[in-house]
């Protein structure tokens, strides 16, 4: 797709470098490795299931995103300390017991381009450590001792929650709309995006505009990044593994490419959406004529295109802090964000 | 059985008062009413199935045992205010939250004599109003502010899961022992009680002293109720009634009165229970078999023998507390236990 753009614009400029995620990686790099510490140390458990289970999920190769985005945060603000490393690592504890609980809701088959926890361990011990692991993300916060990050912490977990039941409640819904989703991925991806990176500023104790525009990246940022993950999911281009595409599609979820496909389409197209996201067109040939349809109207160019607009208030949001290297690599990720996957 | 016992008995005196769970009823009847309250109001949602699956649970008729240790500890120490209200609702949050992820892990089909929420409402929403409660728990106890109370409640909310767990790897397996049992009862049941006792001596600022006495006070209780509710599983005079008879014998779950049957059986005997815990013997037949030779050991006396140490092990560390009504009711609560489903 990358290459089409390229081919119809009338002057190839030299090209421009792709947005990646590195300097973010650099900016944290050294916080990471302290995170990654006490993640590993406090997912251990007398239980050996416990840290393997845990283990398969945490070392499977995740991007560790939001607690990269506390350690980015902290970065912005020019926090010295290192309560913050724990905190992080609170955060991705809770992100993972949210996707071991995901993988048990979705009957999911893959997670990260491997078999997911509850494949190899069931759905019982899945659902368990899931339940070990956002205790031990509390009894972190516990430890650090402040109850503001506690407050916003465990409003963003019930938020999830909510989220997360909203989308089930959802599923199969053909009249699903647009605002609906976006209400959806607000609670269920950007709620913890938005609070990973606010607790930076809480622990830095800024002033609240300062962890306002924090916690307004970072819920930007998550909504962006779900909208194009949403739009992977059915893109016949997309580089990204790890998940089966057409997962969505499967399950009857309503994202947006098809809430798009789906307002733009013709009378018999739209008898097929319904009959699809009823889960009664489900075979691979269906999956194909799907893509084609959303292709037919532009909807995951327009679903990038929403995407991009979230990232771009992302980074608006961080332009009330001075320039500097934290600045540009959080921007550089939210661009990051909707680049992916071509 | 009580009948069998009395009759063994060579002067039968005038009966004794069975021992009840009423004095604990009355003395925290005011209290939990607001407890109620709170519970009420904070497991609203806007997403309507939040509210009507965590209901059916919540309004399907359990004792609130817990929430009442935080009520009747407060006032054993004379606790004056009213901060125990919402920990205590969030005490029952964390509870109603491991029955809803314990009916998935089990595939139950009753719960409190009605069909389990997972029959209803399916595993996906069950698991995730679960997440929601535990959550909200966790909201409530940031509101409060004790980071004390924090801290023991989420090691507790660890040590469940991990007690879970634990017994999840202890399913099916005939070689586990009394000492790996209690283990794994103290981890899932008794941790709990501890805390909820515990806490309401953290809220009155009592003493270290005063803070260790509930501690094990709840402990002893919760594991003499667990011991309880195991043998009740083979009791064919059990009037107990909400849970279906025999299901941790299909279910392959190692309990006491298992445990002591197959240590003191015939090789014949071993046999059998081993083919039962594997799962090969599983018909109604069989369930009467192994409540025949559970009888012909005695495991099932012995299962309430023990729960009568535990039971007096929590009258005892009372003791150091002055007599009132709150002792009172306690230790009558602690005899409750033991003679529950008589």
């Amino acid at each position: 797709m990358a290459m089409a753009q390229a081919m119809t614009a009338e002057v190839v400029p030299l090209p421009r470098k792709r947005p990646t995620l590195d300097p973010m990686l650099s900016l944290t790099a050294n916080g990471m490795n302290s995170v990654n510490a006490v993640i590993l140390d406090r997912m251990q458990s007398e239980i050996p299931l416990i840290p393997r289970l845990a283990g398969h999920l945490i070392s499977g190769g995740g991007k560790r995103l939001r607690p990269m985005l506390t350690l980015a945060g902290a970065e912005l603000v020019g926090y010295q300390g290192t309560r913050h490393h724990k905190l992080a690592a609170a955060v991705e504890f809770i992100h993972t017991a949210t996707l071991l609980h995901d993988d048990v809701v979705d009957g999911s088959e893959l997670r990260r381009g491997k078999a997911a926890a509850n494949i190899i361990f069931g759905n019982p011990a899945t659902v368990l450590v899931g339940d070990f692991l956002f205790s031990r993300a509390f009894e972190l916060m516990t430890e650090d001792g402040s109850l503001r990050v506690l407050k916003i912490l465990s409003h963003a977990s019930a938020v999830i929650a909510e989220g997360e039941v909203s989308q089930l409640t959802a599923q199969r819904q053909i009249e699903t709309s647009e605002e609906r989703y976006l209400q959806i991925i607000g609670a269920k991806t950007a709620a913890l995006f938005a609070a990973a990176s606010q607790i930076s500023a809480v622990v830095a104790e800024c002033g609240d505009e300062q962890e306002r525009a924090l916690e307004d990246y970072g819920r930007n940022l998550g909504v962006a990044f779900q909208l194009v993950d949403d739009a992977i999911d059915y893109d016949s281009d997309a580089a990204e593994m790890g998940k089966d595409r057409g997962d969505d599609f499967r399950e009857g979820k309503m994202t947006l490419p098809v809430i798009l496909a789906y307002a733009r389409g013709s009378e018999d197209e739209r008898r097929f959406w319904k009959d699809a996201i009823m889960g009664h067109r489900s075979s691979d040939a269906d999956l194909e004529h799907a893509i084609e349809l959303i292709g037919r109207h532009n909807a995951l160019d327009d679903t990038r295109e929403r995407a991009r607009h979230f990232a771009q208030r992302a980074i608006d949001a961080i332009s009330i802090f001075p320039d500097s290297k934290a600045r540009q690599a959080m921007a550089e990720a939210a661009q990051f964000a909707v680049a992916r996957g071509y």
